[in-house]
């Protein structure tokens, strides 16, 4: 491996076993039937052992949202325009955005990085510009960037995470912005994946039948024409990816690496959870998964790494607002488990103290 | 009908489809693909026509937990003993339980009532003492209540829902506490739904498989026993039920007659809910349901109101916490649906503007 590369496959220490056991204890303390809380007992527990302590708590949450264009949509595999990655970019420094509106209502800091945005630069000072290109290459004809657009994509992630844990971030949310990415993150799932592009292609932003049918016949191709070269996942991620892809995986990874918790939103994401994960294994460990995407190849994405989604309103946007929706189921179960009196502070009589049915 | 149950029946008006579909339109306009934000967008535009505003807000929500005891008890029904109810009242009001942390999170007013709880009555001035009975008879030997109790019953869910109206409340929930009243529930199902009780009897608070065969023999010797008697909504309501079952029927439908959105919690609350239904149909017009609980009949329960949940955890507690979980979901929902640009606001290409794939 390059080594510009090497920090990738770095050690990730584990979450802390002992503390999820007690955590788990002390769940059975609570005043309700064991489990009755169900999921959110599971979360209590991941956050409790993800940060150490039986007591957990959230309150510094980061989102960032990264922006790259596509190249391939010269194939016409998207229902929007390209020039929308760059108005949705102003729209989520102006507060118009669904991902803003979110970020606002949970406290949350919001950093919006142009990774690789075809078009004229943001004027606003709120737009980190960390442009390595104007968009990707046409994926159906070349590889979509460079090994070199790569690894600075990569290293994008890792610099917007290290600045969010200089601010002491206590999670960490990704999201996307970028017209054509479900196209560049279906090629990558059923590339690694080895699955039909049937099972895995879908709407995106709103492709009818027949677009979606010549999507996947797009991505088909696409898959074919680069059989020789995408071998490993980094050279699967140069040929097929985005570079905002790209950034969210180097944001996880990293994110891993320095014990914060990751709250995975979408399709998108999740795609590049599962490259994350397997470029360093140990990354799934810090991985939290929010919502269960309408995009239909989600659902393999998932299950590929055995991951439990929070949520499922059938929501299909990216940006990290399936994460963003999720937070607050956390923040519910982190208050029942901080706050909820033991069967012995309340006077409760617990099961054990019944007879069993005969 | 009794001339003390005729307010059960009186009309319902509808909520206003003509802001429903204002409320679609604006949807449309927001700087999203349209649809993508899934059951967000079908809540936000079900708050706007029970509201009567196309900018809905929540600001405002009770929580009513009605608390009763159930004699089928006595047939080791439950994996806790029947002294829980009145503890669990205590917690409630102290503080510690589940629905108080979640209620004082939310900042959500909640009350606590006594409808018939089997123990000395609470000393605490924070319970709302409304005892009708000592708990209820053992269903399967005598009817659970007498009609006049169970008119009584009603009415305290009347009386509990006027008095939040009087306080400007915007959304109701109701929660219960009542050890044996998933048997009191699951059996006013079997009997409601004509379905087999094995469909629909689960652990309750958590019984192991020999404890559910069990509790459904007793459901099914009671459903023989009461065959005769157990025929309109209101008999059988009397033949099986809880008081705070009946409790939260009256206050559901009162709901609806005040054009208040109730927002229905899990197994227990589901089945008052399709009975409130059954009673008075237009009560469903006003129902918003929160989660899917994983006690095994809720799922028909939900089939039967054509009702879609708003999240699945798996929880299982009762007490309106899975209600209050999904308060979130709504919140969520509103503050997308009053906050985000429009596309001619941001300056977003909509859909229309790119070309349709070919």
């Amino acid at each position: 491996m390059n080594e510009n590369l090497e920090w990738l496959t770095q050690a990730i220490s584990k979450p802390d076993q002992a503390i999820a056991d007690a955590a788990r204890a002390h769940q059975l303390q609570l005043t309700k039937p064991p489990g009755a809380l169900g999921q959110l007992e599971d979360i209590a527990v991941a956050l409790s052992s993800m940060q150490r302590t039986i007591h957990p708590e959230l309150s510094n949450i980061h989102i960032a949202v990264f922006a790259g264009d596509h190249g391939i949509t010269e194939e016409n595999v998207s229902a929007f325009p390209q020039a929308v990655t760059a108005q949705m970019v102003e729209n989520f420094v102006h507060g118009g955005a669904a991902i803003s509106v979110l970020a606002k209502e949970l406290g949350a800091a919001l950093t919006v990085v142009d990774v690789g945005v075809n078009a004229t630069p943001s004027s606003s000072n709120r737009v980190v510009v960390k442009r390595i290109i104007d968009g990707t290459a046409n994926f159906a004809k070349h590889p979509a960037m460079s090994f070199d657009a790569l690894e600075k994509a990569l290293l994008v992630g890792r610099e917007i995470a290290q600045q969010a844990i200089n601010d002491d971030m206590q999670l960490f949310i990704g999201g996307e912005m970028g017209i054509g990415n479900t196209t560049s993150a279906t090629t990558l799932a059923a590339s690694l994946l080895e699955m039909n592009v049937e099972q895995l292609a879908g709407p995106g932003t709103g492709l009818d039948k027949k677009g979606v049918g010549h999507k996947r016949f797009v991505i088909e191709q696409a898959l074919y024409f680069h059989k020789k070269d995408a071998v490993t996942a980094l050279d699967k991620l140069r040929c097929f990816g985005g570079v905002e892809i790209a950034a969210l995986i180097g944001a996880y990874i990293y994110c891993a690496q320095n014990q914060i918790p990751v709250l995975v939103d979408g399709f998108i994401a999740g795609v590049a959870a599962l490259y994350a994960t397997e470029i360093n294994k140990a990354t799934r460990d810090w991985l939290l998964f929010s919502h269960l995407s309408k995009e239909p190849g989600h659902r393999h994405i998932l299950e590929a790494m055995a991951a439990t989604p929070m949520i499922d309103l059938n929501m299909r946007l990216g940006e990290g607002s399936g994460a963003a929706v999720a937070i607050s189921i956390i923040k519910h179960a982190l208050a029942l488990h901080n706050n909820m009196a033991t069967f012995s502070q309340a006077g409760v009589a617990n099961k054990n103290s019944s007879k069993e049915t005969q």
